[in-house]
Protein backbone atom coordinates (compact mmCIF):
# COMPACT_ATOMS: atom_id res chain seq x y z
CA UNK A 1 0.00 0.00 0.00
CA UNK A 2 2.73 2.54 0.87
CA UNK A 3 5.12 1.49 -1.85
CA UNK A 4 2.45 2.34 -4.10
CA UNK A 5 1.78 5.19 -2.82
CA UNK A 6 5.10 6.45 -2.90
CA UNK A 7 4.69 5.70 -7.10
CA UNK A 8 1.73 7.60 -7.27
CA UNK A 9 3.38 10.66 -5.72
CA UNK A 10 6.81 10.18 -8.06
CA UNK A 11 4.48 10.02 -10.62
CA UNK A 12 2.00 13.05 -9.95
CA UNK A 13 5.27 15.00 -9.06
CA UNK A 14 7.05 14.45 -12.38
CA UNK A 15 4.22 15.26 -14.13
CA UNK A 16 3.95 18.39 -12.45
CA UNK A 17 6.94 19.85 -14.31
CA UNK A 18 6.16 22.07 -17.60
CA UNK A 19 9.28 20.83 -18.95
CA UNK A 20 9.00 17.56 -18.09
CA UNK A 21 5.32 17.46 -19.41
CA UNK A 22 7.41 19.02 -22.59
CA UNK A 23 9.34 15.82 -22.74
CA UNK A 24 6.51 13.63 -22.58
CA UNK A 25 4.70 15.27 -25.54
CA UNK A 26 7.80 14.83 -27.63
CA UNK A 27 8.68 11.22 -26.91
CA UNK A 28 4.42 9.69 -27.29
CA UNK A 29 5.70 10.92 -30.75
CA UNK A 30 8.61 8.34 -30.57
CA UNK A 31 11.84 7.33 -29.27
CA UNK A 32 14.60 9.76 -29.56
CA UNK A 33 17.67 10.29 -28.25
CA UNK A 34 18.61 12.82 -25.58
CA UNK A 35 20.66 15.42 -27.19
CA UNK A 36 17.38 15.62 -30.39
CA UNK A 37 15.40 15.76 -27.25
CA UNK A 38 17.47 18.83 -25.65
CA UNK A 39 17.52 20.79 -29.13
CA UNK A 40 14.12 22.65 -28.95
CA UNK A 41 13.71 22.83 -25.28
CA UNK A 42 16.20 25.74 -24.68
CA UNK A 43 17.68 24.06 -21.43
CA UNK A 44 21.21 22.61 -20.73
CA UNK A 45 21.80 19.24 -21.47
CA UNK A 46 22.51 18.72 -17.92
CA UNK A 47 19.03 19.90 -16.92
CA UNK A 48 17.23 17.59 -19.53
CA UNK A 49 19.39 14.63 -18.26
CA UNK A 50 17.80 15.59 -14.30
CA UNK A 51 14.51 16.09 -15.73
CA UNK A 52 14.89 12.45 -17.43
CA UNK A 53 16.24 10.69 -14.39
CA UNK A 54 13.42 12.28 -12.90
CA UNK A 55 10.93 11.07 -15.60
CA UNK A 56 12.83 7.41 -15.52
CA UNK A 57 12.80 6.90 -11.26
CA UNK A 58 8.37 7.66 -11.69
CA UNK A 59 8.34 5.02 -14.97
CA UNK A 60 7.27 7.78 -17.42
CA UNK A 61 10.32 7.22 -19.66
CA UNK A 62 13.04 4.66 -20.44
CA UNK A 63 16.08 5.48 -21.23
CA UNK A 64 18.66 3.24 -22.92
CA UNK A 65 22.90 3.73 -24.32
CA UNK A 66 23.96 2.01 -26.87
CA UNK A 67 27.39 3.10 -28.00
CA UNK A 68 27.68 7.07 -27.59
CA UNK A 69 24.30 8.20 -28.16
CA UNK A 70 21.19 7.52 -25.82
CA UNK A 71 17.96 6.53 -26.42
CA UNK A 72 14.68 7.71 -24.51
CA UNK A 73 11.59 6.57 -25.24
CA UNK A 74 7.93 6.65 -23.07
CA UNK A 75 7.28 4.16 -20.86
CA UNK A 76 3.17 3.88 -20.80
CA UNK A 77 3.32 2.18 -17.37
CA UNK A 78 3.66 4.85 -15.43
CA UNK A 79 0.72 7.04 -17.24
CA UNK A 80 -1.06 4.19 -16.05
CA UNK A 81 -0.84 4.56 -12.70
CA UNK A 82 -1.86 8.01 -12.61
CA UNK A 83 -5.00 7.63 -15.15
CA UNK A 84 -6.13 4.36 -12.99
CA UNK A 85 -5.84 6.69 -9.94
CA UNK A 86 -7.87 9.38 -11.40
CA UNK A 87 -10.16 7.15 -13.14
CA UNK A 88 -10.97 5.05 -9.84
CA UNK A 89 -11.91 8.48 -8.07
CA UNK A 90 -14.39 9.53 -10.97
CA UNK A 91 -15.88 6.82 -10.96
CA UNK A 92 -16.85 6.54 -7.60
CA UNK A 93 -18.15 10.24 -7.83
CA UNK A 94 -20.32 9.23 -10.67
CA UNK A 95 -21.96 6.28 -8.78
CA UNK A 96 -22.93 8.11 -6.50
CA UNK A 97 -24.42 10.99 -9.06
CA UNK A 98 -26.10 7.64 -10.63
CA UNK A 99 -27.41 6.73 -6.80
CA UNK A 100 -28.71 10.26 -6.18
CA UNK A 101 -30.72 9.74 -9.49
CA UNK A 102 -32.06 6.76 -8.59
CA UNK A 103 -33.18 8.23 -5.23
CA UNK A 104 -34.77 11.01 -6.77
CA UNK A 105 -36.71 8.81 -9.51
CA UNK A 106 -37.99 6.67 -6.53
CA UNK A 107 -42.10 7.83 -5.92
CA UNK A 108 -42.76 9.89 -2.61
CA UNK A 109 -44.16 7.24 -0.15
CA UNK A 110 -44.31 9.66 2.46
CA UNK B 1 -0.83 28.02 -23.64
CA UNK B 2 0.84 29.63 -20.51
CA UNK B 3 -2.32 29.47 -18.99
CA UNK B 4 -3.20 26.38 -19.53
CA UNK B 5 0.23 25.00 -18.67
CA UNK B 6 0.11 26.87 -15.25
CA UNK B 7 -3.31 24.95 -14.74
CA UNK B 8 -1.98 21.72 -15.20
CA UNK B 9 0.79 21.96 -12.96
CA UNK B 10 -1.02 23.13 -10.17
CA UNK B 11 -3.66 19.84 -10.73
CA UNK B 12 -0.26 17.60 -11.21
CA UNK B 13 1.37 18.77 -7.89
CA UNK B 14 -1.84 18.75 -6.06
CA UNK B 15 -2.34 15.25 -6.22
CA UNK B 16 1.68 14.09 -6.00
CA UNK B 17 1.08 14.41 -2.32
CA UNK B 18 -0.49 10.98 -0.42
CA UNK B 19 -2.77 13.22 2.42
CA UNK B 20 -4.52 15.07 -0.22
CA UNK B 21 -4.60 12.32 -2.49
CA UNK B 22 -6.39 10.53 0.95
CA UNK B 23 -8.57 13.75 0.88
CA UNK B 24 -9.57 13.53 -2.96
CA UNK B 25 -10.61 9.86 -2.09
CA UNK B 26 -12.75 10.57 1.00
CA UNK B 27 -14.40 13.69 -1.13
CA UNK B 28 -14.96 11.08 -4.57
CA UNK B 29 -17.77 9.58 -1.72
CA UNK B 30 -19.67 12.61 -1.25
CA UNK B 31 -19.25 16.29 0.28
CA UNK B 32 -18.49 16.19 3.38
CA UNK B 33 -17.71 19.04 6.54
CA UNK B 34 -14.13 19.97 7.00
CA UNK B 35 -13.98 18.71 10.39
CA UNK B 36 -15.47 15.42 9.71
CA UNK B 37 -13.11 15.28 6.76
CA UNK B 38 -10.11 15.90 9.44
CA UNK B 39 -10.57 13.33 11.64
CA UNK B 40 -9.29 10.08 10.42
CA UNK B 41 -6.34 11.93 8.89
CA UNK B 42 -4.67 12.21 11.80
CA UNK B 43 -3.22 15.44 11.43
CA UNK B 44 -3.85 18.81 12.62
CA UNK B 45 -7.36 20.99 11.25
CA UNK B 46 -4.65 23.69 10.07
CA UNK B 47 -3.05 21.22 7.93
CA UNK B 48 -5.98 19.87 6.69
CA UNK B 49 -7.02 23.22 5.83
CA UNK B 50 -3.86 24.27 3.92
CA UNK B 51 -4.03 21.00 1.71
CA UNK B 52 -7.54 22.01 0.69
CA UNK B 53 -6.46 25.81 -0.07
CA UNK B 54 -4.08 23.79 -2.52
CA UNK B 55 -6.46 21.50 -3.85
CA UNK B 56 -9.37 24.39 -4.52
CA UNK B 57 -6.97 26.48 -5.98
CA UNK B 58 -6.15 23.11 -8.78
CA UNK B 59 -9.46 23.08 -9.44
CA UNK B 60 -10.37 19.64 -7.69
CA UNK B 61 -11.98 20.70 -4.65
CA UNK B 62 -14.72 23.04 -4.03
CA UNK B 63 -15.68 24.33 -0.24
CA UNK B 64 -18.68 26.49 0.93
CA UNK B 65 -19.02 28.38 4.41
CA UNK B 66 -22.69 27.64 5.64
CA UNK B 67 -23.47 29.13 8.72
CA UNK B 68 -20.62 27.85 11.15
CA UNK B 69 -20.00 24.57 9.26
CA UNK B 70 -17.61 24.63 5.63
CA UNK B 71 -18.21 22.01 3.38
CA UNK B 72 -16.08 20.54 0.69
CA UNK B 73 -17.12 19.00 -2.17
CA UNK B 74 -15.02 16.97 -5.54
CA UNK B 75 -14.87 18.83 -8.28
CA UNK B 76 -14.32 17.06 -11.41
CA UNK B 77 -13.35 20.10 -13.58
CA UNK B 78 -9.46 19.77 -12.00
CA UNK B 79 -9.52 15.75 -12.73
CA UNK B 80 -10.74 16.44 -16.54
CA UNK B 81 -7.55 18.49 -17.29
CA UNK B 82 -5.19 16.09 -16.39
CA UNK B 83 -7.13 13.37 -17.50
CA UNK B 84 -7.09 14.61 -20.55
CA UNK B 85 -3.63 15.44 -20.66
CA UNK B 86 -2.43 11.37 -19.87
CA UNK B 87 -5.40 10.28 -22.39
CA UNK B 88 -3.90 12.82 -25.38
CA UNK B 89 -0.29 10.94 -24.91
CA UNK B 90 -1.59 8.06 -25.09
CA UNK B 91 -3.65 8.20 -27.57
CA UNK B 92 -0.42 9.59 -29.88
CA UNK B 93 1.82 7.12 -28.66
CA UNK B 94 -1.28 4.08 -29.34
CA UNK B 95 -1.39 5.76 -32.74
CA UNK B 96 2.03 5.70 -33.19
CA UNK B 97 1.66 1.80 -32.64
CA UNK B 98 -0.82 1.03 -34.96
CA UNK B 99 1.69 2.96 -37.96
CA UNK B 100 4.20 0.50 -36.85
CA UNK B 101 1.86 -2.34 -36.99
CA UNK B 102 0.37 -1.26 -40.29
CA UNK B 103 4.10 -1.11 -41.48
CA UNK B 104 5.07 -4.49 -40.47
CA UNK B 105 1.82 -5.97 -41.88
CA UNK B 106 2.67 -4.25 -45.59
CA UNK B 107 4.32 -6.62 -48.53
CA UNK B 108 7.44 -6.91 -49.05
CA UNK B 109 8.19 -5.00 -52.02
CA UNK B 110 12.02 -5.08 -52.29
Amino acid sequence: MFSQSAEIDRVFHALGDPTRRAIMEKLSEGPISVSRLAKPLSITLAAVVQHLQVLEKSGLVHTEKTGRIRTCRMEPKGLSVAEQWIGDRRSLWERRFDRLGDLLAEPDES
